[in-house]
């Protein structure tokens, strides 16, 4: 028996997310990857994630593992999967590693990004890609607002319902918004977390963009923070816009 | 009664290409902006585009043509059709030209991109974007072979079949092969010409490539040239990494 860690990228347009379905004839993420595993192991399994992605929710470094019996070589894994997945889904590394690793217990921290697409004109071949917004965005106001966000916080106010977790309680380790080099007019948020709770990257992003457009102040951020209400705080910005770009692990793991 | 001249920009992945065709059923862009121009200007019309793109292939600048008797101001019509549009079709400007002006005929030349991931793994997010050829790439003998192609020649070597049109005498004016500063491992392949035979571009695309491999040497693209003989010359490299991006006219028109 190995237990087999797996790096995914993935464009999440075409799926209803990283979670197997009920409804089977909604396409997932992880449905496509266990009937790949299935045709190259022969074993009917169920794969763990990291965390789930929803609907239209890109992935860069997603991370799962699974225990099989098969013979594959490891390192055969990347090439042999991808010959069986859609060309939408592609496994980036394989590793054997001890069998009691778990993608998602063991996780230490995650790393999102989020692009907006800030220019009077979007393109067409971001329109599944990033968040177009075309009123012009004060950067330096967003970013004095994101570090209000920084350090060991009660998120509540960012957390969709339709989460069971207990606490609300984070560590954001980094928050940095970037505007692009290569490409004029993007914005690139990047946060480095212990873990998200439900739609917190995208309802912080949806609040740092009312900063941007002036809609709420710095010391806005401040007070939504403080009231752990989500009915206080912005929008939840567009999936389309979200990847899931790093799972770290313990370097022993 | 007014010309319009509309400039388009579309992601050509989910299209027959661009020309119009008798099975309705399948999605062109000529269709999709002439049913946009029905609902908008509530006539039923034929546009005149530059010339075709076909399946798969990409415009950042497609340029159309047509006559109406709307009322529609100008330059209403880039967010009139956009609203009604597929979002993989954009209409960037809009402008009113003497009503001799014609799309394909007084064009002066055009300007296309192909694009080649040459990184070992591509991303799923360029799959239908760029063209990846993982094995390297040798862009200085590419460069040197591409010096052949600039200027007035019979490049009847890389015409497929399928087109009727008599000569095939074109002029290049330029032909750069550049490797992306954004984003490494990404080259490329620029050409400006006065005209284009049917896949003419992704023929020699195609053939460049098989010198990058080193199946070809630079003197083989010469004796390629001037045999006219199209079984000579390389594949045809495939259409997603093809961008109609320029089409220029007479500073007159």
């Amino acid at each position: 028996m190995r237990n087999i860690r797996l790096v995914l990228e993935y464009d999440g347009t075409g799926y209803h997310g990283f979670q197997a379905q009920d409804n089977t004839a909604l396409p997932t993420i992880q449905g496509e990857l266990e009937g790949a595993i299935e045709t190259i192991c022969r074993e009917k399994l169920r794969i763990t994630g990291s965390g789930r992605t929803d609907a239209g929710v890109h992935a860069l470094g997603q991370v799962v593992n699974f225990h099989t019996r098969s013979t594959v070589p490891t390192e055969r894994f990347p090439a042999a999967l991808n010959s069986v997945l859609p060309r939408d889904i592609r496994v980036k590394e394989a590793e054997a590693v001890p069998l009691d690793f778990h993608a998602r217990f063991d996780a230490v921290s995650k790393t999102y990004v989020y692009l907006v697409d800030n220019r009077p004109l979007t393109s067409v071949f971001l329109r599944n890609y990033a968040y177009h917004v075309s009123l012009p965005l004060d950067v330096g106001a967003m970013r004095r607002a994101a570090e209000l966000l920084v350090g060991t916080q009660d998120y509540a106010s960012f957390r969709s319902s339709g989460s069971s977790v207990k606490t609300s309680v984070r560590t954001i380790y980094e928050f940095d918004i970037q505007e692009s080099e290569a490409c004029n007019g993007i914005i690139k948020f990047k946060v480095r977390a212990d873990g998200f709770l439900y739609n917190m990257m995208r309802n912080m992003v949806g609040t740092l963009l009312e900063v941007g457009l002036g809609k709420f102040s710095v010391e806005d951020v401040a007070a939504i923070l403080a009231a752990r209400d989500r009915r206080l705080a912005g929008p939840t910005a567009p999936p389309c816009g979200l990847y899931l770009v790093e799972v770290e692990y313990p370097s022993s793991r």
